[in-house]
């Protein structure tokens, strides 16, 4: 599938300079934001994230005003798309990894069509446990940068079963994220959810779903999970940005059928999802 | 410093396609050939090394004959030169992480003026140790892939020192490489350096330097190394494609002689580095 609109800096073209710091670093940031009714979804915690992102990597920050407004344009149209904002730290002034300190940030906006997933997938998919281990860098936990090649490898493993994600655990064991997603585990009326603090990306949905869970009374509990806790889940669901919530109906051939707080809280954000707000 | 000559598929170009999965995902691997003479030295063992690389990331591999022309036509000009050569997964097929498996790879050399070091370098630099800590994933460990935001993030550190290199450790505190060199320490006569099973980059001259010891009495040996083994370190020395040898003459201000081991080393390889052959 291939975009239906790309600009970069601003303006429609279809390359990048050879020189991008983003090609021969991964040096940047990006996100994928949903369009729903000619309106970016959460643009505005989107913003903030990318922001937070660039802080954390000494990027300068692109002028947000500016960006918001191309967004706004890109999604201002009846079909629902998915944007892809990159950031990188733009082109390189110097030779070698160390940034002098004087690029200009380059930002790019991909539009796509939007991806029509089985209609089933709302009432569950199927998921597996990646063999890969993600390795843990707190200087790159949460954000979510462009060095992607260990989501690009966990979802490149032999997979026989069909699954649309698959889970990762990190090399000290921890339970982190699905290669595209966030996950939580229901166990006993309580909704738990990896804390990551050592990998992982925060993701947007992650963050309104703890935020709506909230004002439920099933509060939602960011903490370190480990293999047996994912055992031990009666309920298993997976959010981003684009999918909300999607329940867990089988992980490696363990069925599940989608739960009491799972269902609930779809319900709760349903709305959210399909009159998009801003936050 | 810019590049004065670029090819993109064997074609002079500036740009590349916004679809490349180089840029999205960091999804390639790269090359830095040092040129001496008209030479691409050790133009086969950096072409190996590129192979070995794509087929662990299951990247297709270039056609290794054109790429060598390629390479040998930038090389043969009077000044020394370096050529970077990535090679990424090719463009998206489709979106997401996982690869289609029908990308064609895309091959993009960058020749760039030879940076001249401190004539001094030779005789021994300032480094010291990161603050970053490298995450360990044996998926990636070994091979020179484009995911280098750690690389990034530790020559960003703030330095007052003026060191030249930084040295990293690993997050389970093994003692890894430099952010562009790899590592030896000597001890009692013998000389060691990291094994890289769980993080960093199997350098050229790494290699080169392992085959030329071993034919002198000083074998050297490939093993885990701690904090400890640094800091009891007698001689400590760093090598890359550019650089060959440099003694390391202080250490966060611990200071060192250059020894007769990294001298001997030194005076072994210079034929190699001025005389460029092929592996």
């Amino acid at each position: 599938m291939s975009p239906d609109a790309v600009l970069v800096d601003g303006m429609p073209a279809a390359h990048l300079s050879v020189l991008d710091r983003g090609l021969h670093y991964g040096d940047g940031v990006f996100e994928t934001i949903a369009c729903r009714r000619g309106r970016a979804r959460f643009l505005a915690l989107h913003l903030q994230r990318l922001m937070r992102g660039c802080d954390r990597l000494a990027i300068a920050r692109p002028d947000t005003e500016q960006l918001r407004a191309e967004i706004e344009q890109l999604a201002h149209q009846a079909a629902p798309a998915l944007i892809k904002l990159i950031v990188t730290r733009g082109n390189a002034t110097a030779r070698g990894y160390a940034p002098r300190g004087d690029e200009r940030s380059t930002r790019l906006l991909l539009r796509y069509p939007w991806p029509e997933d089985s209609s089933q997938a709302r009432d569950g998919i199927n998921a597996r446990v990646g063999q890969l281990k993600l390795g843990e860098n707190p200087a790159l936990a949460g954000i979510k940068h462009l060095n992607r090649l260990e989501q690009v490898l966990a979802r490149s493993e032999v997979d026989a079963s069909g699954a649309l994600e698959t889970l990762l655990f990190s090399s000290s064991g921890r339970l982190i994220s699905g290669t595209m997603s966030n996950v939580f585990l229901v166990r006993d009326n309580r909704v738990a959810t990896p804390r990551l603090d050592v990998c992982g990306v925060e993701g947007i949905m992650r963050a309104i779903v703890m935020r709506e869970g909230a004002r439920t009374q099933h509060g939602i509990e960011e903490c370190v999970l480990s293999r047996a806790d994912l055992d031990a889940a009666e309920e298993i669901f997976l959010t981003n940005a684009r999918i909300g919530i999607w329940p867990v109906r089988a992980l490696d051939g363990r069925r599940f059928t989608p739960g009491r707080i799972t269902r609930g809280l779809q319900r709760l954000l349903q709305p959210l999802l399909e009159e998009p707000r801003d936050g």
